[in-house]
């Protein structure tokens, strides 16, 4: 029995704990999710962290009982009957959108309640009878390790003008060890909150009046940020690509070429000018791109065209989404874009490979490689014709292959205009992210119509590779900051050095050697408080300031340095030159 | 008697010949301008450049018969009877205006008309009789030399609802010799058209698709743009300056808040969001980075937080405002905003004066200083109190003398929240352009009630300077094209060396002093293609490469390369290097 039919199962039995306690409940979806479950529940008012207590306790002596999950087919018509006597007007209204309209009217949590509309099962747990499509346990008994974890609002069906529910989510895994183990990792993903890092660290702020999703960076955050895209940079650099720079506006036009505006227009951020004209603000940089390539004739001499540019684009999500620097309303993307033959094609996608196998190595991120396909049964939601989108699928899957990867296929993740390779980044917690993405693209150069003139002078329909590395700097900041709990490497580090002297005596040789430093390449700072040494040592930690020097009659009489490294005990004794070399090499080789 | 005065009677002069040709001809405002005059009129027709020689000639005669200027006053109701009479409907409604509402009511051209409501001047030259507050010459023959020069449409009082009438410029100068230097001047201003050689060079591109005003910039463009801003960068963190960086777009609260949204709505682009919230581009940066420098509370220790971002502004232009990169909707600012103490300015503000003067000798602009103050006649533009604008301008002031330089003062010309020091350049065809500006800024501050706590542990006000040394990249570098023909010097050149091999069978040599001189951190490329090397000289020539190598079998077989120096007839011979020493020293000292 798989965890997910554990998870699902155990969903049914906080339903069946809500009923027992709340009679009137109204039920909702409760689907299996990641880690756990969770069910929309209405009880006319907001359910309380006392109440999920008693659900909790409920569950536990449901649990005791050992009920058995039973399953019944019905004609959906009785179905309807079922429900609606029993007042649960959410079920009836699947139940009939179900009749009208089948399955595809349904989203993917709404569809674990139906296998189909001429077979609609109802399971039985105890007292409490839910439609769902199954599979169960078959004792209660085999369900895992679980806990009740949180509330939070969520409306029905996802709609803003449907009535609010209650979202309870549960945890459950197949062992204690299992759940433990995901607790513990949740707790420390909490000590690493990035929101709280990055206040704590000044690295950016949110403000009011500004608003919520658009973040702003202060003098460190900026540098972190700038040392990541320099980096990149000199990886790309190395392979030829040259810096483009466009404004973050257009006119419509250029969207309806692409077809951005009619597959996006939701989250595209619109503008009427003084005169009436409708402009948009970039969502991404492609289109801008094409017409940097295409602003005169290009002969095959001068292919491929690589262009890189890092530049905010903005997608006009909903308030609710919004969280920290996981979503945000202005990105930024290390985007790049190469326009190539068709027989470069491979050659370009194995160079950005080798900068994302580089990259990724610096932060020991492990990686796993998707290749996301389109979905045959959505194709109204792509660019382009099933020939193309099959030729450019058969392209990347022999390339993957080349290269002697693993690889899972994503079907229905590719973007609108071509499949893509994406990578997958494991971080320090264990956590899957979403972090580089190579895409090939035979659309776009339709429809921009762009060409190379060939060695025989004649047209020659050339082909688009869109890559990002770091995708968004802020969602890969985000991830970063929690990666290294806010102790980044000393090529990362704003501040890497910091000089505390022992009393105010000591602060003209603290500020030479820190100008020293400087003057070598190395982001130093004095502390200058009238703080004791040890409040100086403790603040050089708490902001995880990778050195700290600190100098006293005895530094300034002798020939070494006392250095104090992050997160090791003992204290290191070295020449000047010796730790200066140390901490340009650390941050020459990104360490 | 001034230029300006025989420059408006040149315009009276016209006026009659035009009225001569054109007896139904009705006339609007013709005041003087810098380098000459022009008239608004309307002959119910298009004017041809044939006219315009009709003018010409007819003008020619009148001069010929020297005619005076006689000067005559009438009351304001007897004036309005004479030019009705005339049927001069325009001249009608400017006295009307007058009578009802004053002078204020005018612009600036149209106030040349009038000299007060009960003061209504009118001036004779021949048959011709015209509104005037005059002075003009005595005599026709004491206008210099003059030349009719183009036509261009108008709209009446500059209202785009109004009829449009026909613009006729002229030149006046006072001698031959100074009307023959502007010309001169003029032509090769044209040649030297940043538009064209913007073209030419690569450097930059207009897509119908995205829209007019909005540039988009190619790798070179792109290398030129980030050359000079990572000069300016170098020169700012020498004085303390940290990079911040901003979204492009804010809830329009803090618009409200700064004043900008009731001062410059017009030019703002407007963003509704799918939630229905409103949002604008950022039409200048200083009210988010307030929002960096407020996200804590600031200690004197701190102070002054000298923030830089180069980042792209937008303004909603009018289309037929727009000019290459002169005037564009998407704007580039190097822009700098110091929050410091009151008794910090003086030192801040020198600072700023120092990377000015740095920055502008490098391109051997000659810099004018220009206190730029408010107009008392016209608060109501200017946020703040007079008692605070006092004080800042008798503080830069202050700063001006103390720094021995000559100045004029510019009434009127301050930014909404304070007076300025702009700076002038002159470049090398003698045009002089506003370039850097310092501006002091108590308003702010009050606005976003900034401030830091002092040594006495109070909150102290601060007070903010705003700078920017390039001001607009795309601006500044239309007049660096221009400045320099499109020859930029080697430091800031995209292709600093090209290597011209003289047959293919020395093509692999080239490339490998292509990739030496690339590894020296030197921009270097060859010219491949199949042409012949006179004809490959001439292509490097016409791309303003600074240096050619042509190699040939003499440069295989012996050790010194030969250089083709832009502008110089004379080839060098030089080690390999002494020459990589020579162009990297060059580049070094921004030569």
């Amino acid at each position: 029995m798989t965890i997910e039919t554990q998870r699902h199962s155990a969903a049914h039995v906080m339903a069946a704990a809500i009923q027992r306690l709340f009679p009137e409940a109204k039920f909702g979806v409760g689907p299996a999710i990641e880690n756990g479950f969770y069910y929309d529940i209405d009880i006319g008012r907001a359910v309380t962290p006392e109440d999920l207590e008693k659900i909790s306790a409920e569950m536990k002596q449901i649990m005791k009982e050992h009920p058995t999950f039973e399953r019944m087919e019905l004609p959906i018509d009785e179905a309807i009957a079922v429900f609606e006597k029993a007042g649960q007007v959410y079920k009836v209204e699947l139940l009939k959108d179900l009749k009208e309209k089948g399955t595809t009217s349904l989203s993917e949590s709404e569809r674990e309640e139906f296998e189909a509309v001429d077979r609609v099962s109802l399971y039985k747990t105890g007292t409490f009878i839910d439609l769902c499509r199954g599979p169960h346990v078959e004792n209660a008994n085999q369900i895992g390790a679980w806990k009740i974890l949180k509330i939070a609002g969520a409306y029905w069906r996802g709609k803003e003008t449907n009535p609010q529910m209650q979202r309870i989510y549960g945890l459950c895994f197949a062992t204690q060890e299992d759940l433990k183990a995901y607790l513990t990792m949740m707790e420390e993903a909490e000590r690493r909150d990035h929101k709280k890092l990055g206040r704590d660290l000044d690295l950016f702020t949110f403000s009011d009046l500004v608003g919520s999703g658009l973040p702003l960076w202060t003098p460190r955050g900026t540098l972190v940020r700038d040392l990541l895209d320099a980096y990149v940079w000199s990886l790309r650099s190395q392979k030829g690509y040259m810096k483009v720079t466009i404004p973050h506006i257009t006119k419509k036009d250029l969207y309806e070429r692409s077809g951005h505006w009619a597959k996006f227009q939701d989250e595209l951020f619109k503008i009427i000018s003084r005169e009436g004209h409708e402009f948009a603000l970039k969502p991404m940089n492609c289109p801008h791109h094409t017409q940097i390539f295409d602003c005169r004739l290009r002969s095959y001499r001068e292919m491929p065209q690589r262009y890189a540019e890092t530049t905010m684009v903005y997608r006009d999500e909903q308030s609710g989404e919004l969280s920290g620097l996981s979503r945000v309303r202005s990105i930024t993307q290390d985007d790049a874009h190469v326009f190539c033959r068709k027989s470069q094609i491979e050659a370009e996608c194995f160079a950005i490979w080798d900068i994302i196998d580089t990259f990724y190595s610096t932060f020991g991120f492990e990686l796993n490689v998707r290749l996301s396909t389109h979905d045959p049964e959505k194709f109204e939601k792509y660019l382009g014709t099933k020939a193309v989108w099959e030729e450019a699928e058969t392209t990347l899957r022999a390339m993957i292959e080349k290269r002697g990867r693993t690889y899972v296929e994503g079907k229905g993740e590719a973007a609108m205009y071509g499949p893509k390779i994406d990578f997958m980044g494991k971080d320090a917690l264990g956590r899957m992210h979403q972090v580089a993405t190579v895409q090939l693209d035979f659309n776009m150069p339709e429809r921009f119509d762009l060409s190379c003139v060939n060695e025989q002078g004649e047209k020659e329909r050339i082909v688009m590779i869109h890559a990002a590395i770091m995708g968004s700097i802020e969602r890969f900041l985000s991830v970063l900051i929690e990666h290294y709990a806010g102790a980044f490497p000393v090529w990362m580090a704003p501040v890497q050095v910091r000089v505390a002297p022992v009393a105010d005596r000591h602060n003209t040789f603290a500020e030479q050697l820190r100008d020293e430093l400087i003057a070598a390449g190395i982001r130093a700072d004095v502390d200058e408080s009238t703080e004791s040494v040890g409040k100086k040592i403790r603040a050089g930690e708490m902001a995880k300031i990778p050195y700290l020097l600190v100098v006293g009659d005895k530094e300034i009489d002798g020939t070494e340095l006392t250095v104090r490294v992050r997160g090791m005990k003992d204290q290191l004794a070295l020449q000047k030159d010796a730790f200066i070399a140390r901490v340009t090499s650390e941050s020459a080789e990104h360490k």
